[in-house]
């Protein structure tokens, strides 16, 4: 597969962006699941381009039926990279559990021990995306803070 | 749907044991997903007889490829009614989460809050069975009770 040409709105990201800490985990993330080595040549900015979705495209996505396993594959990438930088900012293992039962709803999770540092519900995942890389980034950092602290405040419980 | 002839096992089980509260629960699980009426006439012995799986059985049954929804939708109601238990017992509300990844290989999760008085690894989900009615009666009422245990020793946690 060759690369796609790189659009206008992906060359506009500025570079301190990319060093964001969560992105760079998501960027690893889909790239350790690309087995065929099929991304091997692209950018960083071009991987995490589908995560960038507008209220216009968000409109045409049907949410009739199953989350296609594209999308799912995305938003397990989107929690395990907060899993990671939880992970790496208090040495806790975590596992990461994305529950999508009933055509588009469902639960995304991350535990630790016996605590759940993450726990969002998930509606209309069909549409799962966010409306720039800089909110994409101030999500997951946003989710991973919240995560730690919940570490930090009920350190017995994640260490059962 | 006719229902089967009661095996000589069913029969031989004491009443007293279909009287455990957990079995209890796991009867109302199954009933209230019986949108079409299906098991109105059955006992509830019937009802519960697919949880018994022999080691024998078990062998025989494959465990290549994805769970099949009926087994899914068996394991599920194990833990919903788990759930229903530890609901009764301490008045908080439980969600239950079955994840069932890689070809009968993942997690069970009851939480509460932020939460998790039941985690479960499954594994071989394909032969997911017990012994006996008591058996199960008892891997319930375990469950449960650990269940409970976690939710009073971490209030806190549990009420979030």
């Amino acid at each position: 597969m060759n690369p796609p040409t790189v659009s206008q709105s992906a060359e506009t990201n500025s570079p301190a962006l990319m060093e964001s800490p969560f992105l760079k985990a998501l960027v690893q993330q889909i790239r350790a699941n690309d087995s065929y080595g099929t991304f091997r040549s692209w950018s960083d900015e071009l991987l995490l381009k589908p995560y960038v979705v507008s209220k216009a495209q968000k409109r045409e996505i049907s949410v009739d039926g199953d989350v296609d396993p594209i999308t799912k594959g995305r938003i397990l990438a989107f929690y395990r990279a907060i899993a990671h930088r939880i992970e790496a900012e208090t040495g806790q293992l975590c596992q990461v559990v994305v529950d999508l039962s009933h055509e588009g709803f469902g639960w995304a999770l991350i535990f630790c021990g016996r605590l759940l540092p993450v726990t969002r519900t998930l509606r209309d995942a069909q549409r799962f995306g966010f409306d720039s890389l800089e909110k994409l980034a101030a999500e997951g950092d946003k989710l991973t803070q919240s995560g730690v602290e919940y570490i930090k405040r009920f350190p017995e419980v994640a260490r059962i």
